[in-house]
């Protein structure tokens, strides 16, 4: 058998050419998003004022088991990929575990995470449609800067509403998406109608992606030539985000590795959609048996403390309502430093997963969160990105329970991204000013009055 | 032939396992340090109480061709190498250009820089002999955070000398070195006797490395069990850094490609010299011909208006005397954004090498280098390193030569860094106030004053 080495990069000959749609496997097949106005399930027309027609195609089809991706972007996924699967070489004796520890990372490239691998796609399709540009929310940031690159590339417009607490605490993530040549507004704002509408009624909020997602969807159908995107939670983000899972998968297959637990960081769920995929598509097809872990922080526990209900996608209900673990479209999550793990809700693909128990989700604390990025840093060089922490956590739970009980599994984990932008984060924790905040009954009972009755 | 893909990663298999010297193969070898005392050339005994056991072997000896490279940091290397040469594609097709570029990017770490190559060797060297830390200065921060990554992994206290203006433009970078365990001083300090002089002769100084290197000298040499380490400048660095030049050399044999023009930026000279060595080898054994740049900042230009003489390395006039192109060990650079390139003098091999014309200069101003960077990172994707778009500058435009001659001439550049903790500069240049700094020949001339009269 062939040496294990530290990093495993695919030639580009066998990158995928194709991206993979889990819900063609899927027995239950995740629910329909519904028109706000007529509660029915959304067809391409209703859909068409939001989004890119192709995305929509996409959006919409739960059949097509494959995709072939377009010679554009397959070039463009040259320019950062094929991201490695990185055998922790380190990391497992650090813990002295028997485990055997890799983690897939997308964080080589300026956005510094997964998100170029989805913001490429959709800038493609917006272009082939002769838009003239694009609106955004963002969260951590990283999704607005991979949007404001794949922009760059193709000349489109870039419109970004970022949630306010991440436009304070990271700066310098909008000084990227200038440079990349988009413009940033920090949300809630007085740019919409529904951004004025929040700020009336929650005067000083930090923002949520709920709100900002509101108001890109606003500028994006109020003026000629622009759609709105989205970075995470649909399922044609899930689609693109594949190429995480297929390259992974193809990686491991080459040295005939068989994980035995995936973890990954959920938020919206796009990487952790991505990451799965493939290896769900041989659970459901009754090809392989695999433990998923979907890591969210503690303090925005929408799938170990949700409801799984039709809810609107953002806070401000005007955008069509998905059927999905949820903490209510009206909760603000408490400040905590994973800006890209605070949405209300879950994708809709992971939300059925979970339901039908082909994956399983734990919540984690910030503070621990940390020690671990932390003891990752230093052991493995690379400064995680505070959501990516939220799986590291579980994969060295994981390998330290190895530890105790000997057992020599095989773990994989998704390292979505780095965190040189989240070192006022770090700073706080560097010097002990961190705290945890876990929702109380009484405030998830807040957000989920705001969850509309049908 | 085989096609050229967009990375040429090497398999672990075919990284180099010996360092190259590239003082055996020069037939002019490179001036000797001097004792600041006795104005003797220092011997190994003289160098003892600052530097590390081995590395003054590897500083002294100017005849061994090739310096295995221990086990412990093969094993490091793994943990961020290799690096990849990247064939820039995307810029090539911006410029239209019938010229093919390359550039072995070295930013893949959390110290964003080619910097750790050294750091882990000289923290390795400095465990075995015993010691309980190191003491360095750092300029624009990367040397700093790789000593500190690598201080962290062998468990060695790190004490950092940070030059004053870096210190507050990157106050992220201090937060980073801090995750990794080291403490940070910015420097002129009044911790240090030769930092008081400094602070009481310039008032209000901004600081510079020769400042800093006072400082942790003196730190290093005023306490038990500690040395100094020095993150360029130096011989033994350049030999670190080869790893740099022997990548590169090896991922372009692989493809039978022969680069024309080699390019890198150059403040004290490391990453150059670590690329070109290889390169410089064959000049010197006959074996073939580059066309070699190094590019300067027109505010530090110590090779193309600097005098070649023995000089202090550091401002304080404690360090040894250096024969090499030098504007004056009092010579404080402008404020300019490439906090790495603001060295007084230059690497003795590297200025040895351009008095022999074995290696040609340029010096550049930092509105045309963001210029190029701004235009790189749109269409590569990495944002670069301030001092990384020296080198990019100086490819493009020999990459524009071609267009008008029509040659299709190979250029090779380091990419030595990524630009994530650098955003202040970019805002500068987004928002319009980055302005240029040229020394007149009577700022120079102040500079020349504190050169020592042998």
């Amino acid at each position: 058998m062939k040496e294990i080495p530290y990093k495993i990069y695919l030639e580009e000959s066998e990158l995928p050419k194709q991206w993979y749609n889990v819900r063609a496997d899927m027995k239950n097949k995740p629910a329909p998003l519904l028109n706000p106005a007529t509660l029915k399930p959304m067809g391409f027309e209703d859909l068409r004022p939001v989004f890119c027609d192709e995305l929509i195609k996409q959006e919409l089809d739960d059949t097509t088991p494959y995709f072939d991706i377009p010679e554009e972007i397959l070039n463009f996924y040259k320019m950062y990929r094929p991201a490695p699967l990185v055998r922790a070489y380190f990391l497992e004796k650090a813990l002295d575990t028997p485990a055997k520890i890799y983690y897939k990372f997308e964080g080589n490239n300026t956005s510094g995470s997964h998100k170029l691998n989805s913001a490429i796609a959709q800038a493609y399709y917006a272009k082939k449609q002769g838009l003239k540009g694009v609106t955004t929310e963002t969260g951590a940031g990283q999704w607005g800067t991979a949007l404001s690159m794949a922009c760059s590339y193709f000349g489109l417009d870039c419109e970004v509403y970022m949630v306010k607490v991440s436009y304070e605490q990271k700066p310098f993530r909008r000084e990227v998406m200038k440079t990349y040549g988009a413009s940033v507004t920090p949300s809630p704002s007085d740019k919409t109608a529904v951004g004025r509408k929040i700020l009336k009624e929650y005067p000083g909020t930090s923002g949520s992606l709920g709100c900002a997602i509101s108001e890109a969807v606003e500028a994006a159908t109020s003026k000629e030539g622009y759609r709105y995107v989205l970075g995470s939670v649909l399922s044609q983000v899930l689609l693109h985000q594949t190429v995480i899972g297929l390259e992974a998968k193809t990686a491991l297959d080459k040295y005939h590795i068989k994980p035995d637990i995936i973890i990954g960081c959920a938020g919206g769920g796009s990487n952790l959609g991505g990451l799965i995929s493939p290896f769900v598509g041989e659970k459901l097809r009754g090809e392989a048996d695999y433990r998923i872990i979907a890591v969210e922080p503690a303090s925005c526990p929408s799938l170990t403390r949700g409801k799984y209900v039709y809810d609107f996608c953002d806070t401000g209900m005007v955008c069509p309502l998905a059927k999905m673990y949820t903490l209510g479209n009206g909760f603000i999550p408490s400040a905590n430093h994973a800006g890209g793990l605070r949405y209300h809700g879950m994708s809709s693909i992971l939300s059925q997963l979970y339901e039908d128990k082909l994956i399983e989700a734990v919540s984690v604390e910030q503070t621990q969160v940390f020690d671990a990025a932390v003891q990752f840093a230093r052991v493995e060089g690379t400064l995680p990105a505070p959501e990516s922490s939220h799986a590291i956590r579980i994969a060295i739970d994981e390998a330290l329970r190895c530890k105790e009980t000997g057992e020599e599994k095989t773990i994989v984990f998704g390292l979505t991204g780095t965190g040189y932008f989240d070192m006022v984060a770090y700073e706080k924790y560097n010097s002990g000013n961190m705290s945890d905040y876990i929702p109380t009954d009484e405030d998830l009972a807040k957000g989920f009055a705001t969850i509309p009755q049908l």
